[in-house]
């Protein structure tokens, strides 16, 4: 198969589209896709300063290596990469380490925070603590509240506007199907909105690869030379996601490209909803903004005493 | 375990509400949950002239039992039951016997009406022709389409002005499901909106069961003495939504109802949309009505040069 737009050897053939590409011109394609989202849904302005939240997987040094390629014509604008440390045993070890590695070579500044020194206790702990008290809640839980905390914390700490997030095409299709399985209209509207919101003490977040897939990743890192990360976090067992990842692959095998489909659903549908501005109050613990009383992380950690 | 409501011997546990019912307190809770669907979306006035669309199958019957028995409190709603013969070689033909005998039972008149009368063909014959055609649509959608049009002509002849379906609550959240990953909001929000189509030559279409699952249908039919009638549809191995069914029953299985959280978030979502009412034209072939200038039915016979 010949690539669509130069005719050298095709590399990846796009169902949906019906495009073949060669390895420049898809390398040119996502590159695309993704300065298409940037524009399209206005995620950054041209004085911000991003956060590009890496962990040191595929996902994260791909959306760090376009970003920053994508906004050099930006001089106004900041880019800083953080990862966190979840202290989930080694783990994390090797994706600091890539982390670092690539923030390097991509001219950014690059910053480590940890569980441990945040919070006082690393996930192990906290998991260990939870089983003990028979909380309902697993580790993805914990893992993700207490993430999305540090970064708005230290965010904001460092003069941070924007803090990007590497979630992909499959991850959002998938999410949109968790919770319309769980009958969360709330929670999807939310996570959808997040890029707009503009409320004192949250830093909006946005998905510069939403419209990217998995695959399309994996083969950008492959064509680019990034090296991928392999390990996987002991606790992917425990993620719901896995089912709905499995059944969404096995649909598209079959009938091509649902991933799209789903995204493209739920957009359309939030933009007929006209949706109240929600109040934002301060955690009585920690002050950080949250739509309770107490902040979900504090929560979480209160029934453990933790905190 | 015993009945929640009475103490005698329980034979169904609803996990989702951690009620067990007795024989006699199911059967009361399957029609009160259709009583309630009945009065909470207002499907009927108490002059309606219902038509059932009664296939003989164990959902339908359930629906003409229940729906006769509410209605017999409002001696100015006149029910009729009308069973479309689609011919597919012999299998309608007990379905046929089945809803004739039920409907007799119940005391409500019984029609036969078949695409080969309406139509001048059998859905074998448009089958057969479609496939000489290299047509991209599988049996169900031809099935689907001319039953509804045949449905609806035929209701407003008799003077009907409801057509009550025997969706139920699996049906519903497949439908959904099928929609979203098809991509296709407008589609799911007119399949919700039906039951509120007020347009002439329109008879609004509602559904008693939607709430009532597959399975407690089956349960109701069995403790309430009707016969099933087993036979299953030729070219339901066409049917996309086997695979939904598989997936949302598995999926049930594990993390619990499922279908109840689909269902309601659909509606919660449906509750926040302003949704323009939608022109309808009159078909340039046959003035039923339709948003085209030509409607489904008539579009898909005339790419087969079969009207």
């Amino acid at each position: 198969m010949k690539c669509s737009k130069c005719g050298r050897n095709a590399v990846y053939f796009k169902r949906s589209s019906g495009v073949a590409y060669c390895k420049s011109c898809f390398i040119e394609y996502v590159e695309g896709l993704v300065r298409w989202t940037i524009n399209k849904r206005k995620l950054f302005d041209w004085n911000d300063h991003i956060v590009l939240a890496v962990s040191g997987g595929k996902d994260s040094i791909v959306m760090m290596k376009i970003v920053s390629k994508i906004e050099k014509n930006f001089p106004n604008v900041k880019l800083t990469a953080i990862t966190i440390d979840e202290g989930i045993c080694d783990y994390r070890k090797e994706g600091i380490e890539i982390s670092k590695n690539f923030s390097n070579e991509y001219g950014i500044e690059h910053l480590t925070f940890s569980f441990k020194d945040f919070y006082g206790y690393t996930l192990m702990e906290i998991v260990e603590k939870a089983k003990r008290y028979g909380s309902p809640h697993n580790p993805c839980t914990f893992c993700g509240v207490l993430r999305r905390k540090i970064l708005n914390v230290k965010s904001k700490e460092i003069g941070g506007t924007k803090i990007a997030t590497a979630h992909n095409l499959d991850d959002e299709a998938q999410t949109i199907l968790m919770n319309i399985l769980r009958g969360d209209l709330d929670k999807l509207i939310r996570s959808f909105k997040m890029e707009s919101y503009r409320q004192e003490g949250f830093i909006p977040r946005v998905k510069p690869l939403r419209y990217v897939s998995e695959r399309e990743i994996a083969l950008y890192a492959y064509y680019s030379g990034i090296n991928l990360y392999s390990s996987e976090c002991p606790f992917s067992k425990f993620s719901l996601r896995s089912e709905f990842r499995s059944f969404l692959n096995d649909y598209e095998l079959k009938h091509g490209d649902v991933k799209s489909s789903i995204v493209s659903f739920f957009e359309k549908l939030v933009d007929k909803i006209t949706i109240e501005d929600v109040q934002l109050n301060r955690c009585k613990h920690c002050g950080e903004p949250t739509t309770r009383d107490i902040c979900r992380a504090c929560e979480l950690l209160e029934h453990l005493n933790m905190i």
